[in-house]
């Protein structure tokens, strides 16, 4: 595949990406104009790729769920009543429908183990973390504790309002000992 | 005070300010030419701030104490046999010195406790975060859970190397209402 996986997220500075009641007021109070970069990010992508609580969540906040117009992956041995949208039940099943992909690239959106897990196993090419300025104190973590470790090479940074986008790539086939 | 009360430390992109054994190994293999912007930094303070477990860390891995030519205040309990460091012991004693020292800004070094103890009591008004292009896995925190939220205003970023710092003021006296 030519097409790349890419983590798209914003985080606290603190690390977070929910409070612990999945609120994201937090993100949503930042002021300032235009998208932040997202629909230019969105062109991009013609694959998208969440967990159950990810997609709860966005069928619980949102008018009507937004990716349409991309395949739509949700890691879940659930049920999905949406005939768009395709349900894998286990990470190896998702990897190999991911590797299956062609096109455009992929955007993993979360949650924080779907992002560990794939992270771990080197599908996620490359990272932009969106920084929000806020020290939440607790929530839920955009990265799981894990025993892999991860080098990173840092392409750009842009500014967005009050917001930093750190985009990354991951470094892979390196041997590392913790 | 004029002065400025300012965090200045790196962590991983994960939020790590060292492995789980205390190592900043991961920090030191960053490449790349220059000092990161140190000595610019070093140069507008004349007072740095520790917990015992950093001045420890100190000790045990530098060749001598690099910060003769400022105050030294360490939070602990225990004694230091060293006349020109001052010990403090408790985080009240901290804040009414750190509040009475008057000339240049004030550098608070770490590690995690007493970071998330002067940010709660609104003493820390600016951070230097360097993010490292590195995710650990796991280690020690720079920001410890906490019931208080705070925002923060980007003042700027700037990439050294591999390295990007985020400088951010903390907005104060702000009710939060989680």
């Amino acid at each position: 595949m030519d097409n790349k996986v890419k983590l798209y997220i914003a985080m606290t500075l603190d690390g977070y990406i929910a409070k612990l009641d999945e609120s994201l007021d937090w993100l949503m109070e930042v002021q300032g104009k235009g998208d932040n970069g997202y629909a230019n990010f969105y062109s991009t992508i013609d694959t998208v790729v969440m967990g159950r609580k990810t997609y709860d969540w966005v069928m619980d906040n949102l008018d009507e769920y937004p990716y349409y117009n991309c395949d739509s992956l949700v890691l879940t041995s659930r049920t999905i009543e949406d005939n768009k949208i395709t349900t894998v039940n286990s990470v190896d099943d998702l990897v190999s429908k991911i590797k299956a992909e062609n096109g455009k690239n992929i955007w993993i959106l979360g949650g924080g183990i779907v992002i560990t897990e794939l992270l771990d196993r080197e599908l996620i090419d490359e990272m932009k973390i969106t920084i929000a300025p806020v020290l939440l104190g607790n929530g839920i973590n955009l990265f799981q504790e894990s025993d892999v470790m991860h080098k990173l090479w840092l392409n750009h940074t842009t500014v967005y309002n009050q917001f930093v986008e750190l985009d990354y790539s991951i470094i892979k086939n390196i041997i590392i000992d913790k």
